[in-house]
């Protein structure tokens, strides 16, 4: 590559891990510069521009100037020019198989974020059953395909990536929702899985204590940098930075913390 | 190949026709064995073991027994193995951005089918601007990254077999929805892009007669041949033939036909 690769992002956004992941996998940390985009703050116009009005992150810029969007396709794209090893697997079937796995993100994030996201007590058991009716999909497809484990297939590929900034994402229904994988055979290929995936020296970009700190506005219904109601600084300012803020109430469904109480003030 | 790959599949389904247009584009008809799966009927016990209990259509079955689910995974697969030049760009860029246009394809499908199903005269105009919506961001798009067109790049590609089929299924809201796209630039780049991919010779698997018959029942908001009420025979019935029938009533918001009034007794 001419010159570097410019990826805009959010910090610690789960769909910019998977690149950071790919990037640590292969030795190749500095072959993208990453540019931290303050998602509370208005878009800044030339980026907008580049854009053409989309504000979804993570984008990537080419050498060139091309625009990529979407987090799977900016990261096959690394996986083609980046040096090094692919990802993905190089036998069509073998590929076919691990897309077929990822086709699942979509809906588990998807479920993932509404079940943090909501206010409605009433709500939360069929958000958990939801959610857990997707891991069962999964532990489903691991056994067909791959049922020694721990990865899909020998080593942490395509699909892990992908996976492993969600699993990790989702501390924040540990911590807000109590959220565990039950025990029993119904889940224990995937959670094997999961346990490899987090446990991986590649994916070392986030700890709990941030996510859970960050993602607390999320926790009370507010996504994207928007401001909970009697709050004046989102839980995903830069600063204070979140080392020195306090662990956020657990409760979210009756507690709404003040600015002061989560450390967001100077 | 030692031996076919089978792909089983309901009739004139638009996610099966994007692989015979992979096919017919490689002069490879034969490469596939196509079997036909009627959606009315019961699913055969044998090849609900295979797809380890889900319904979705296509599966392609390979000649080790893999079995494949997912349209765009398995077009993808076929991409890479049959045989002659992919239809994929080989450039990494050049696929990332048709990949982008793919991934405007699953909410522009899922707003024409709801907009076919659609049972409330009241809503009926929110459907329409979200379809429109869809289709002048994909105009934008065709105008950032090929103004000149007709095609994405020189020829019909990826993308182009990916949106064709669903061009051609959307012939449905033309005759029940009385649709068109509106004139004007929001939308110039991609009627032409439209008129493009729906007039390539390798595109011919389905007619507008065939589609507007066979989907009477979506447009009475009943999908997967499930049964509108008081009939006795689904739209999509393999007898009598739709080339027996007469076209059905327009008027999709007051009217019912019977079976009979559709020719689908015997």
């Amino acid at each position: 590559m001419p010159n570097k690769h410019i990826v805009y992002h959010i910090p610690v956004c789960p769909f910019s891990q998977r690149l950071e992941i790919l990037l640590a996998l292969r030795g190749q940390e500095d072959a993208v510069d990453f540019r931290v985009v303050d998602i509370t703050k208005p878009r800044d116009p030339e980026l907008l521009a580049k854009t053409r009005g989309t504000t979804a992150l993570p984008v990537l810029e080419t050498a060139e100037g091309t625009i990529l969007k979407e987090s799977l396709v900016i990261l096959r794209y690394l996986d083609e020019v980046v040096k090094g090893p692919s990802l993905r697997r190089s036998d069509p079937v073998e590929h076919a198989i691990e897309s077929m796995l990822i086709a699942q993100e979509g809906p588990f994030t998807m479920a993932g974020y509404l079940f943090v996201m909501n206010r409605d007590p009433d709500q939360r058991d069929s958000h958990l059953e939801k959610f857990l009716g997707l891991y069962r999909t999964m532990n489903d497809f691991l056994m067909a395909h791959s049922p020694e484990g721990p990865f899909l297939f020998e080593s942490f590929g395509l699909a892990e990536a992908v996976f492993t900034p969600m699993f990790k994402r989702f501390w924040f229904l540990e911590y807000y929702e109590d959220f565990a994988l039950p025990d029993g055979p119904e889940y224990a290929r995937v959670r094997q899985w999961k346990a490899a995936c987090m446990a991986h020296d590649a994916t070392d970009q986030v700890s709990k204590e941030e996510i859970v700190k960050l993602y607390y506005d999320y926790a009370l219904g507010a996504g994207n940098g928007a401001l909970v109601e009697g709050r004046q600084v989102s839980s995903f300012a830069f600063n204070p930075p979140w080392q020195a803020r306090p662990w956020p109430p657990k409760d979210k469904y009756t507690t709404s913390a003040s600015d002061a109480e989560l450390g967001l003030l100077p």
